[in-house]
């Protein structure tokens, strides 16, 4: 049942007075449950519960961490048709994409749990002393990462389950053993809840410390400033748009202790066409993309908004053969009126820039919250110009560039903002022929991708998600992967300790059986 | 011979009209050679050229970067006795501290010569296909670690040679790949043009591209400032005080694309001493401490300025002990007149304080630039109460805190401001018996010690130099030991692209014979 009440720690609450509604955008209207706006209560609550956990939880065995991590796995999967009938009423999403995600959701926490079972990513360091080096004799010295303490995590208006309340951040700062306070997204707040209350059974059934987890539900801005700015918080995880990632960056920034924000945020992807590769797979391409653009209603992070290609009676074939493809696709639905709001009023103004020409736009009757798709064109001098045309359009919307030559297909990538994917559509030779055009790509971008699509993000240790700003706030970290545990642990060097009692991670008999950087070596080997 | 002038990229340059001189504090006067400030023009051409050299630089084998970074400690070496005799009369420091630290640089050029050299630093990862993957085919990705681009490093005071010009940020940096323009140290800029000539030298030598390296002389924020600001310049490496720290941490953070700042801070490293340890080694430990609070005048950014010990007869022998001890040391002199005013004026500031008595003073008349080595003793209380008491006082000055009992101590560990170390004086069965006082201890400190002094900064793998803020201003990195490369790199992902087009660290023939994480396995195997 979905109270519309708060998690604190392992209790409901719901002190405030301040309550709104989810909507549903296939049927445009509320939803019933009332939800209740976190409290300054109940977020001090929070975090006092989080921070009086921090020890406790972060000195817990891998096993430990790992039996929490499947319950939650098990939890979700056990909320069963609940879990996906609230979403699809929460998003307008379909069914099949419910299940995708929660399978992907599931599919991270328990990759979390294989990690921190296995052990190795502490990346234990040792190097032993030299108690007769001259002049001055070389101490023990041995180095593991551990948590940063109560990492707060904004939940994602389109990934509900997946970047949300026991998304990748999550997964990741359990798997860290950080404590985690979820901001809930208020467009899936009842989602939220019940994902939340997965979350506490398999903190009771695996006997974490109270305070491990708490959800606090809001509306407006005031819960997440609060949180971001309290000095309990250690770090914080956002995925969304640049103005709300960047607004809880500077908050951060601006504490009498800085913490770091890992946001993830726009992107308009560029996609560069090379000449040959569109003379002899053009209509092909322009299939691809035109599904590519209006994946998931183009509410993607890694929607293909900018195609950059050199002017060319190919190019030109192309542009249309990709109109009229994405003309035939069926519109859907937007996560919500604010997103479909957003989404028509920037497409409007960059339709109203000049040097702009509508190619395809899906006729205005379509259903109410549907999105229209639309492809449009520039000059390459144009689009160098006029930086509203760099700017994401969240939603099926892509602008096809036409470069004069390769040389301003390279000044335009160069003059592009930090992207968290860069896509190269190019024959083996052209690829060989232009390592400029690529060196340019690779500057701005997180992954460069070859004659594929960027939309598709697949969730393994070899993915870079992430990039330079505004990409996300830090390009040395990813989002997506196991690797993203980085962003919640810091190194801590432990001199001359007695063997017996340092963590299991550094004692001279490697009783975890972790890999490890012994004396400039790696080795599984007891000292 | 020394021109005063600015290195832009391999050139000298003066531009400027400002000049300033640096100081011999043993001396009392002003050293002869004017140095020219860095003009706007100049601080532009350096950038432009860092820019330019970026690309090229990057991508540059392990052992072409190699090459250069062992030319550079060949050169520092080749300057002789010229470097030594000028580093002592621009800080004061005796001839032996000034061999030791060209020691540590050299030492540290070569540590990362061999670091890229091997190539495994890049964390190399590969994921293979898997085109039959229901219901979506999987790609191969393979992601590894590049440069951010260009970085600049700040001189630091107290490290002319080991953190400064071609110190460990600047070694960093040119093994991760990334031009580095240096803001030269103005109480050492003579060192700093030595230093800065070698590198250029070493540049030409082994043919890297001009603007990899530039260093500026200036003694304002200006230069600085205008650095930090630039959109050319993606990360920034500085060793130094709070207030500077922060101010270039603020500035990165406002930019449109914030970027980030790497800064080692202070730090008061508190040395917890407890009772039977104190019983057993109390009149040793004494004499040790004396040693460590004075060595190098007090300046290092891990003097421990502050002792934890529980009330009791034995710790008020320790205390009359250490002051006896201290008082013994010879006084010496300290880097800069500015120096010895912020010792004299902070450590007047905390002896005003309520409640603090001092112990050992050394009299007022010793040579003009010596520091008077000072211990005081306060309560528990007191010092929970008076935040003033809690911050650094740079140079040889320690307080003793006299807690009334083992919870106390604890509740003044918790209340401590971030530190670069803590140090634990306990008998192995103290250790035991106080999990409270060590995991309050971990979660204040990078590195902590046991039975030890926490100067003397290995430099190795297994070292964290870096701890919660205000030791630095990321807790996830450290400055010190080959780890610190990953301050200026970032992960990229190539997915489904051309072997053959791939870094070689990616390749599936591997090589390099580097380990590598495929498939989830590490190995140095090929595909």
């Amino acid at each position: 049942m979905i109270t519309g009440k708060n998690y604190i720690g392992n209790r409901l609450s719901a002190k405030g007075e301040i309550t709104y509604k989810t909507f549903n955008p296939q049927l445009n209207t509320e939803n019933d449950i009332p939800f209740m706006e976190a409290t300054p209560g109940e977020i001090e609550e929070a975090i006092t519960l989080a921070t009086a956990a921090a020890t406790e939880f972060g000195a817990l065995t891998g096993n430990r961490k790992a039996e929490f991590l499947n319950a939650i796995a098990d939890g979700i999967l056990a909320l069963g048709d609940k879990l996906i009938k609230t979403y699809c009423s929460e998003t307008g999403l379909p069914e099949g994409r419910a299940m995708g995600e929660r399978g992907r959701t599931i599919g991270q926490l328990r990759a979390f749990a294989k990690l921190v079972e296995e052990g190795s990513w502490v990346e234990a360091s040792i190097d032993t002393a030299i108690p007769d080096r001259t002049p001055i004799p070389k101490p023990d010295l041995r180095k593991m990462l551990i948590p940063l303490g109560p990492v707060v995590v904004f939940g994602a208006s389109n990934f509900p389950l997946a970047y949300s309340t026991a998304g990748g951040d999550t997964a990741a700062a359990f798997a860290a053993g950080c404590p985690v306070i979820v901001k809930s997204h208020p467009m899936h707040a009842g989602t939220g809840e019940l994902v939340a209350s997965a979350i506490v059974n398999a903190a009771k059934q695996t006997n974490m410390p109270i305070g491990v987890f708490s959800n606090l539900n809001s509306s407006g801005i005031e819960v997440g400033t609060a949180l971001v700015q309290h000095p309990g918080v250690k770090a914080v995880g956002f995925t969304g748009s640049i103005g709300g990632g960047r607004a809880l960056f500077n908050l951060a920034a601006q504490r009498e202790e800085p913490i770091p924000v890992f946001a993830e945020m726009g992107s308009v992807n560029p996609v560069v066409l090379l000449p040959e590769a569109v003379l002899k797979r053009g209509e092909a391409l322009a299939k691809t993309y035109a599904g590519s653009i209006t994946l998931g209603t183009g509410q993607f992070c890694t929607n293909p908004g900018l195609l950059l290609g050199i002017k060319s009676g190919e190019l030109t074939a192309f542009i249309k053969k990709l109109s009229d493809e994405i003309i035939k696709i069926e519109p859907s639905c937007m996560l919500h009126p604010n997103i479909i709001g957003a989404y028509e009023s920037k497409k409007e103004k960059a339709l109203s820039q000049s040097g702009i020409t509508v190619k395809a736009e899906l006729e205005k009757s379509v259903q109410v919250n549907y999105a229209r798709q639309t492809v449009t064109t520039v000059e390459g001098n144009t689009f160098l110009q006029n930086k509203t045309l760099h700017q994401e359009i969240f939603g099926p919307y892509s602008i096809v560039v036409q470069c004069e030559d390769v040389n301003q297909l390279e000044e335009i990538i160069k003059n592009l903002e930090g992207q968290l994917t860069g896509t190269l559509i190019a024959e083996e030779q052209e690829l060989t022929a232009n390592p400029n055009i690529v060196s340019a790509l690779q500057n701005r971008v997180g992954r460069l991708i070859y004659n594929g699509v960027p939309t598709g993000v697949e969730v393994c240790p070899s993915m870079q998600h992430g990039g330079p700003y505004p990409a996300s706030t830090d390009s040395r970290f990813t989002a997506v992967g196991v690797h993203s545990i980085k962003r919640w642990v810091r190194p801590i060097s432990y001199q001359d300790w007695p063997n017996d009692q340092l963590p299991d991670e550094l004692k001279n008999e490697n009783p975890l059986g972790i890999l490890r950087l012994v004396n400039n070596e790696q080795t599984k080997s007891a000292l």
